[in-house]
C-alpha cells in the first residue's frame, strides 16, 4: 500500500539519508548514499571542495550529461511488516553556489544545516564545492502494513 | 578510505538490504530495496508471484532490457564516522526457476533462507515466481574512518 501523504511529506523533511542513483555515461546506473534538506520546493544535496581521487564525482558527471536522478528513502527492518520506502524521481541541477542567487544558495544551506547538527563540526561547503538540486517530478511509496 | 577486503565480504554475505538501481526504456535511473543471498558467485534477490499492480515489476522489466545493474549496501550513522558503503556493479539475468538447472535454483533459494529467517512464516517463491541474479563485475566501497 502507499505510505499517508503527510507521512511522505514528514519523512522528505526528516529521513536523514536517501541513495541516489544517476545514469552514467556508458548507460549503467550509479548510486551513492547522500545527505539532502528540503528548501523552496528542492532537495539539496552537498559536495564538499575537498580533493576526490579521480577528479570530479561519478555523481556530478552523471548529473551533468543526463540531469535524471533517482532518490530512495526507505526503512529495513527484521519485522517485514514494518518495511516501507519511498521514492523520487527528479530532475537534477549541479548548482555552484557562487554563480546563484544568494537567496536561493542560502535557504539551502540553512535548511542543511537545520537539519544536520553534525554541520557544527564538519564544514558544510568548502572551496569549489557544489550543491545538487533535485526538483520531484514523480514521488512514489510502498510500505508493507498501515 | 575503502573497507577492508575480509569486512566487504562479511557484509555481502550477511548485510540484510540492499538498493538496486536499474535503467527504465526512457533512460531514468529505478530504484527499489531489495533482499539478496549469496550462492554461487551471484547476489540472487527472490520476486514472489503475487499479483503486482501494473503488471511485472520494473526491475524485471528494466533488466529483461538492460541487463545492468548497481546494488548499494550502506549504513547511515548520526556519527558520520560511521558511514560507510559498499557499491556492487553487475549484469544481470531474469531467472525463471522452473526454466533452470535445478541445483543452481536450489543453492539460490537455500542461500535466501538461511539467511532470512522470516521466511519461515513468508512464502519465498509463489507461482509464477521469478529469481533476479546479479554477477558482480566491479566492487567498490568507502568508509568514513577505519
Amino acid at each position: 500500500m502507499d505510505l499517508p501523504p503527510d507521512l511522505i511529506e514528514e519523512r522528505l523533511a526528516h529521513w536523514p539519508v536517501a541513495r541516489l542513483a544517476t545514469v552514467a555515461g556508458d548507460g549503467r546506473p550509479h548510486q551513492v548514499p547522500i545527505v539532502f534538506a528540503r528548501a523552496r520546493g528542492r532537495l539539496w544535496s552537498p559536495i564538499d571542495g575537498k580533493p576526490k581521487r579521480g577528479g570530479e564525482l561519478a555523481r556530478v558527471r552523471d548529473l551533468r550529461a543526463r540531469p535524471v536522478a533517482s532518490l530512495l528513502l526507505d526503512h529495513y527492518d527484521e519485522d517485514w511488516s514494518a518495511l516501507w520506502w519511498i521514492r523520487v524521481e527528479a530532475t537534477a541541477e549541479v548548482v555552484q553556489p557562487a554563480l546563484r542567487e544568494r537567496s536561493t544558495v542560502e535557504a539551502a544551506l540553512a535548511a542543511l544545516e537545520a537539519k544536520y547538527p553534525q554541520y557544527d563540526s564538519v564544514p558544510l561547503l568548502r572551496d569549489d564545492a557544489t550543491l545538487l538540486a533535485f526538483a520531484p517530478t514523480r514521488i512514489q511509496s510502498w510500505a508493507a502494513s498501515g
